[in-house]
């Protein structure tokens, strides 16, 4: 069993132990998605590029970065426990996909078409 | 190795091959996942709880929710690559936290605080 | 002057008279409007639709949704300011080209398309 | 009547001519309205500071952003007037508080506090 099987495993009984599925629905999920990805952001949004560079060498923001991603990661996975997809074969798949969408040849350097980033 | 880190590195080589590591600042990857989860609760908006709990049968919307998830997943770990962050380690101390500030006593059955996922 | 002028430039000064010019870019503001965003969304990710229906009758939750209207409101005149957007007329047209993509006849009741509210 | 409250009554009646409050929940609106933030996001997330300055004198990228700010300002207006919220006056009265919590000798120069644009 994978990792990440282990981890959607435990939000699972986490939600469970605390009858929490009846406000677990997708609709639910992808809202607590997008507004823990607003936190993520915000931590970012008045950084210089080079701000941003180093700030995980400020042990604060660091903490801070590190806790919004991992509640995005947690809802990532709860919501695909719920919708029943499989992230790492989705992902991959895409990336195949991707492989054929953005050639080399015709991306080396651009970011025309708004490049997904695999 | 894991295939979360097999599939980090993919997205990372991927990246590489393009030259779109100038793109890829931890600015822009949020502002992408922010897009990509956008996309993702657009599936949703209009739909019914009762809808949005069959949504996967239709092929249609479930090819197209599968990618909007795979799209999550890579800016994802993409991001969590240029800012160093381990994203399994971070979501499993995110849990040890959580069940610290959500016991079964008190929260069973209870939305009044937002409840994270795990 | 209209209102909505009177308050985009009170939010010109506010900025003007703090220095805030230097971090309200373009790219800057539009992650504040959806970490704003992301606040709003979080009022309401756990109710019901009975619950959302009757939110305002709570004194805390209509502070706090209100509060975030405002934010939201706030970011979008001032990234409509430094793009030089009018966004009443650029809300007019968009609902004028609604009306033709969207007639009555073909959309009455449906939501198939993900109509926008206009 | 402002010609908020003129627009507002527009998209008030664009819904009602097609049956659409049935989908014009508080709830699905806050998701269509992040929806929305996430495709205007998608127009900046690979500019470079420089770019994003001059995006606007380019024809193509100054219309699709002109229209995803209207998409945003729609569904806002519609959301507002769905919850009863006057956006004027709770954005007036945001500024007030914004005025009292960063003054100007504190926060002269200084995002320390991710401030907010008023």
């Amino acid at each position: 069993m994978s990792e990440l099987d282990q981890l959607t495993d435990r939000v699972r009984e986490f939600a469970h132990a605390r009858a929490w599925e009846q406000f677990h629905t997708a609709k639910n999920l992808t809202m607590a998605l997008a507004g823990e990805v607003g936190e993520l952001i915000a931590e970012f949004q008045w950084l210089t590029d080079g701000q941003a560079r180093t700030i995980m060498a400020e042990p604060d923001a660091a903490l801070r970065i590190r806790g919004e991603m991992a509640d995005v990661v947690l809802y990532l996975l709860r919501l695909s426990d719920v919708l029943g997809i499989n992230l790492i074969d989705a992902a991959q798949a895409k990336l195949d996909e991707n492989e054929r969408r953005y050639s080399v040849e015709s991306h080396y350097g651009s970011a025309k078409k708004a490049p997904p980033p695999g």
